[in-house]
């Protein structure tokens, strides 16, 4: 069963990190997540506004897996990260009952 | 244009609310928020587990609209609300340059 | 797979609560635990020292059970709860990477 | 539809920097700054006495036009931001609604 | 000389108010909030998106002052009220040095 | 009429500072902190037991200038600056009613 | 030896109190508060603007005295209390070295 | 061996407590207190000044026996209650390193 | 008697340590770790999905063990550590009660 | 009148300091804490097991000599201390009132 989780990741770079590890740094970043975007592991990023930070959407087998992909982050050293996990809601017009799935 | 938001909102009920009262908010409040994401202003609505709280996405004409569903909310003073401005994010793959849009 | 959380709950009853109604509240509570624990999900639950709070390790299918059995409890309404995510840890002598396990 | 927001932001200048860099800094926040109050999007800035923080109000298309201004800001790297979004206020003397607007 | 200060106000009332008592206090608030801004010193007040709250802007002799009006709000002791002093910032393009004034 | 704010300044200096640039900008904090006192407008400064702090008392015309006093002071990019405006208190034994003053 | 304190007092009085206990309460509270200011020992006290709150200055014979006074207010029950012992400060115009007392 | 923790105890009694109720509770609580510091494990209670709380220190055979003399004060309904559990400190006078004890 | 507590470590290394200090560091850290492991104290380690940090039981003499082991961790340096101390609790199906052991 | 004082210190040393100033630091550290010990004036310090912090009571003449003796610690500037200000516990078993002392 597919596990959906929101994660928020604040980003904090150092202001005099050398220009050309920044854009190494920043290239490997955008190809890692995109690869995973691509796996439908992680249907949405959102970048949220006046922040250097994104809420993001995995949905991935588990825990395992999620912290996995997060760790692997090219930027995971400079942030901070916050992992929520999310449950069907009975109001989503969506829902279908677990026992009755 | 659309504008993107995440809301939380965090339900705090008195416990000895009366049955009848608590039913009939609750029945209100499914319809309500039925409603609007079958207008497909509230995309999305998750759980948090272990929590009275859900994670939703909204898609408004902006912030006036998102105060409104909101306020109207049948357990709205029964609510913690906060709410994020979302942008998009250029690693998105999804992304469109704005000024090229 | 089995996904492990931690899962820290605060009780806040009110103090003059009715002796019988919280007898009955409490004898509940402590049936529906014993009931998950035996079930082999609920695998530990320790007394935080000095307040009215435990923490509990849960081992389930995943977040949608976790919710569930959460929601479920007869303290759910006088409860904080924090769910923590967990996986497994590299340095655990138990651990084998999960691609070759 | 314009979006009103309110915007709060902290600089943190490290006391080292070279005074010339920090004057050209300052140079391009400032020209960058009231080019934005020029164009009508920036309407108001104000001090926060005894700290180095401002309170702006932003009046802008929505919330990717405001990320894109801040996210443009040559103190961008140095502050930590705060997003409010903003709608009008039923007491305020100047309001409408908006079903008759 | 006029002091500016941004004042948050959050209101919270109870759940289960009398509506006829309610809906007085609203009224009395609203006459109350609209005097003033008639008055000219209070010349912003703007909707939190989302809570029971608004962030205002206030432009008064000085400290008593505001206090008075903050004091007297029919909603003030179900209020909580944070307030920021504000000074010219040397940015404003409306920006005029105190000792040229 | 004169303002009146408590003002409560922490300092945080690099621990390997230059001694000669501490005892220089310690120095010169010291004379800029006794002109003000000396002016009347900063009639109290006390030490916060156990914390490189103070509790100040400052009288000023108002909020430009305490932000210019606070602005100018040498230890300020290295200070955390809190400003809370006063007001007389009715309970006072000196206080006289604004409208009878 | 006097000791001085910075003390910090927010009230939160029950919004459906009694008006004729709320009335009484608030008599004997500015008695109380006034005995003590004659006496010598709260030589300052400060509404904060915008809350139900007061910044007050004791000199008492220390930690206990102190005690007793703020335990007596009427208030207290009510009130949320922060003490800030404070300390001679060495830039005070008035400072005297302790040894050289 | 003995195990030495710190705890700090915040009471909460609520103001309009029937004063009868309110007198039992204190002198129970007041009996219980002193029963285990006469037992020797609650060497130390002061009170914290300006607030109804106490900081302690226990000296207990572990865990388990803290928890229940904490659970078993009469005001535990109405407290928060922190828990440090305290080490010898290697810079003591007293102190004896454990190897060699 | 063996205590029990949970231990929350955060670790914050700096982006730009030397591969190979980091790389020996961590190994000392592992060898560290499986060493307490094996000896049965520190029975249960588990990574807290998408942070560098783990939650950790132990099973000790007391407080002053657990310090030692903590203290002597080669990232201690790096560490954000909180001690919960844990008690048996009543609903726990192995629960004996201590009078009863 | 003796003054008695909880006085929290957290210590946070640059993991990169250079071993021999640590070293030295941290020896005289050693040496003025037990000065202070031995004069009667600093009766207990405890680790706060897993932190590089201590809680601490100090018995002195009052508010100036705490910040004095705090002030003077050669780990001073690498350390967060909070003070709190005790008085005597009516539970107190060794407790006399003031009145009768």
């Amino acid at each position: 069963m597919t596990q959906r989780y929101a994660v928020h990741m604040v980003v904090a770079l150092p202001p005099d990190m050398d220009p050309a590890q920044r854009d190494d740094l920043l290239a490997r970043e955008k190809a890692y997540s995109q690869g995973w975007q691509r796996s439908g592991h992680w249907p949405h990023i959102w970048r949220c506004v006046g922040e250097y930070a994104n809420l993001s959407i995995f949905e991935v087998d588990g825990n395992d897996q999620l912290h996995e992909i997060l760790w692997g982050l090219p930027l995971f050293p400079y942030m901070t990260v916050t992992v929520t996990p999310l449950a069907a809601h009975p109001s989503d017009i969506a829902y279908v009952p677990a026992d009755a799935g």
